[in-house]
Parts: C-alpha cells; sequence; structure tokens
C-alpha cells in the first residue's frame, strides 16, 4: 500500500530532513529507521519538501510503499508511539499507487516568523528569529510586487553550481503582524535552496533602510548569489503546508 | 530603588523558583546573580509566587531595591542582555518603598495545559502535559461549584508537615478547550505548594470517570492528601499573572 503522512517537527537538533550517509539525525532518517523496524524491510520515504538543518515543519508530507497491510489510525498510533517527541505524525492515509509527495506537490507553504520586540520570546524562542529591532514594514511590503510571479531566483539560492532551472513561480507573499512578531508568509510551486531564508533576508535588509524596495528587480536581474540579502537563521523557518490538485 | 519586574520564563531546566542552598539552577539565584553583578553588591529579590521544579511562568512578578538609580528601560535593556533565553524580563517599573512582590499580591491566575489527542503536540510540547485521550469535560465543569469559594485545601497540599493555615479562596476555574487541548485556568488569592496540580490530577480523574463531581465535598472535609487525585506533571503549569489592587 501507498501510504501519504502528514508530519509536524522540531528540526531543531536534527541535519534537514534528507538523509545523509549514515547519518540518523536526519528527520528522514528517523522515519525510515522506524518503518523499516515496523515492516521487517527496507522502507524508503520520500518527503515533499528537503528542509535544511534546524529548519521546522507543521505540515510536511511524506509517501511510502508498504508490503503489510496496515490500519491508518494503528499505523498513526504505532508511529507516534516510537518516534522521539520532536517529530509527530498528524495523519495517515492510504493514496493510489502512483502518488508521490515531493513530485505531485503544486505547491508550498513556508511562514518564517521574526521577533521585533527588544524583549525575547521564551515561549517558542525554538522558532523565532530573535531579530530584537523594529522593521519598515511599508518598504517590506513594497518589494512584494516585484517578487510574487514568475522570475530567475538564482540570486536567492546557496547553490552557486545548481545546473537545472532557477525560475520559479511564487504565487503569494503575506507579512502578517501580531504585537511585535512578525510572520512572512511564502507560498509558491517550489524553492531552491535557500531561498525562503534568502529572500527573509533580503526583506529585512529592506526593512532596515539598508536597501530600497526598488533594488528587487536589479537583485532578481544579476542572477547571482552575491547581490541579494543574508541567508536569514533557520530557526525562524516553518515548512507550513504542501498543496497537492486532488 | 524599589523596582518591580514582570517576567517569563521557562521553567524545563530550573528547580523552581525559590533559591536553595548555593545552588544556581533556580530562577531567583539567576536573577539575584546578575542583578548583583549589575549592582556591585548583594541583591536579594522577592518573587510573587514560587513556582515548582519544572513549572514555567509568563507573568511573575518579582521585586528588589536597588542602590543605584536605573533608568527603567536600560535596566530592562541589561537583564535581557545577560538573561539566558529561557527567562525574559518583560518590563521594569519603579514602585513605592514599601511594595513587596509575594505580600502585596492579592491574587494569581495558573494555566494548566493538557493535550488529549493521541497525536503529540510537537511544538510547545515542554508546555503541555500530553495526556493522550479524551477527558468528559462537563463532569470536570461540574466540580467546579464545589471547588470556588474559601474552603479549607489541606487534602491539595503535597506538604503533610503544613503547620500554618491551609484555607484559601478560589476566585474562578474556566475549562477551555480549543481543537483537543484543554487549559484549565484557576485564579485564587493564593495557592498551597502543588495545590494547583493536585486539582488538576483530580479533575482529571473526574474526566476519566474514575471519580464523580460529587466526591469533591467528601475530598475537601478529608482534609488528607490521600482523599485526592494525583499531581498532574510539572511541565503544564504556566503562572499566568499576579493581581495587586493598585
Amino acid at each position: 500500500m501507498n501510504v501519504k503522512m502528514v508530519l509536524a517537527y522540531d528540526g531543531s537538533r536534527y541535519d534537514g530532513w534528507q538523509k545523509q550517509g549514515n547519518t540518523q539525525k536526519t528527520i528522514q532518517g528517523k522515519l525510515e529507521q522506524l518503518l523499516t523496524r515496523l515492516e521487517g524491510e527496507a522502507v524508503e520515504v520520500h518527503g515533499a519538501g528537503r528542509t535544511d538543518k534546524g529548519v521546522h515543519a507543521k505540515g510536511q508530507v511524506m509517501n511510502c510503499h508498504l508490503k503489510q497491510s496496515w490500519d491508518e489510525q494503528e499505523l498513526l498510533k504505532q508511529m507516534n508511539h516510537y518516534l522521539p517527541e520532536d517529530i509527530a505524525v498528524l495523519s495517515v492515509e492510504e493514496v493510489e499507487p502512483r502518488f508521490h509527495a515531493r513530485l505531485w506537490a503544486t505547491g508550498k507553504e513556508y511562514h518564517y516568523s521574526i521577533n521585533m520586540s527588544e524583549i525575547p520570546v521564551v515561549f517558542g524562542r525554538q522558532y523565532i528569529y530573535q531579530y530584537g529591532k523594529g522593521l519598515d514594514l511599508e518598504a517590506m511590503r513594497a518589494c512584494v510586487p516585484y517578487l510574487v510571479g514568475t522570475h530567475d531566483f538564482r540570486s536567492f539560492c546557496s547553490n552557486p553550481r545548481m545546473k537545472k532551472s532557477t525560475v520559479r513561480q511564487i504565487y503569494d507573499i503575506q507579512l502578517a503582524v501580531e504585537g511585535e512578531q512578525l510572520t512572512i508568509k511564502v507560498r509558491g510551486e517550489g524553492f531552491l535552496y535557500n531561498m525562503v531564508r534568502i529572500l527573509v533576508g533580503t526583506l529585512v535588509e529592506v526593512g532596515e533602510g539598508k536597501r530600497s524596495p526598488g533594488d528587487i528587480p536589479g537583485i532578481l536581474e544579476a542572477k547571482n548569489r552575491q547581490a541579494a540579502g543574508f541567508t536569514a537563521p533557520p530557526e525562524g523557518l516553518v515548512l507550513h503546508h504542501v498543496e497537492y490538485m486532488r
């Protein structure tokens, strides 16, 4: 059976989603280790998004093919019983055999949280960038029209040897403010390596007055990582959800 | 100057509020250590509530007398700069010389959070009791009228050698549900050692059907810790705020 699972995890103590060699410190590694134990033979899991080291997820999606015929609720229970407390399976659903969590995804939404108060956030401090100063939100919002749409985002990619297309479509960017906490919500078809964090870093530099919204077209045109802002730290980033057509 | 500070802290890695011998693993110890360094001489802090080992606070109040004449905002900044990331000072205010955070408090509100879902909470898991099952909220709410008011709460006190009065007044108890998360909000003039956690443990046993709401008067009358329910774990408890008359 092909199984789709929605996952939440606190990425703080992991080296990211993707398995690397024989390290167990990845989310994918933890899941495959457990599923392999439950199945009694090697299981491979496919994640929709390859979250970086230290990045979190509230709605990551994965799929895997299992030989045994599991009851969905029983599998959900077993997974949550054995997984460490910083990873949870939110739902388990049998899906059609061809479903693939990454290839079938039509969109993803990431949320990046910034604390603009000089008073540090204590509860949930692991999931927020403790920036500690005010930002010019008007200027940051003025960048949005330049970024939304289909562009070559090479300047917003940390991999300088990226051979494949760096053209991506951003559906929407929203800046939501609650008290002195800013959440930047970025929805798009897919993202390059570190793209959301570089977008956020660039917006922060605009919010600081170091750059202006009118600089964005030039940054995109440069197609050079050096043209964009800093890579915002991983702890503020959460893969919020993954979208599918059906 | 007499200074009042409102504090938030994640109590997970502390032995509670109150200083014990020469251990630095208490919130009071951390604060006194820093204030003594900033002042250049010994500073004693008075907290409104003595939160237990592992218990958190979003609105603990303390006061201390300082020899130096500090600017309130500057002191707030210095404190947050040097305190560990799990303690924050939310506000600093000069108050009249006789103000005492504990003696002047007229009420306190504690919040206790319980996850009733079989799916563990990942974000904020340090601040919730992962109970994992449904509870009969109707039955739990039916206990409230028996508990609110002035009663001898000896059955709800973990200290068997408590010599002083165990009579306390509870102003209000509310059970708030959001999704499958239950928050029990208890407001009262003051609380005995472990009182809120034993109240919560007893309510949980009613919610499980092991006890009925009509048992509450008998538990109060017993004036014996053995009559009440279990002590709910510390991680779900937060000192939400402290009230003063003026």
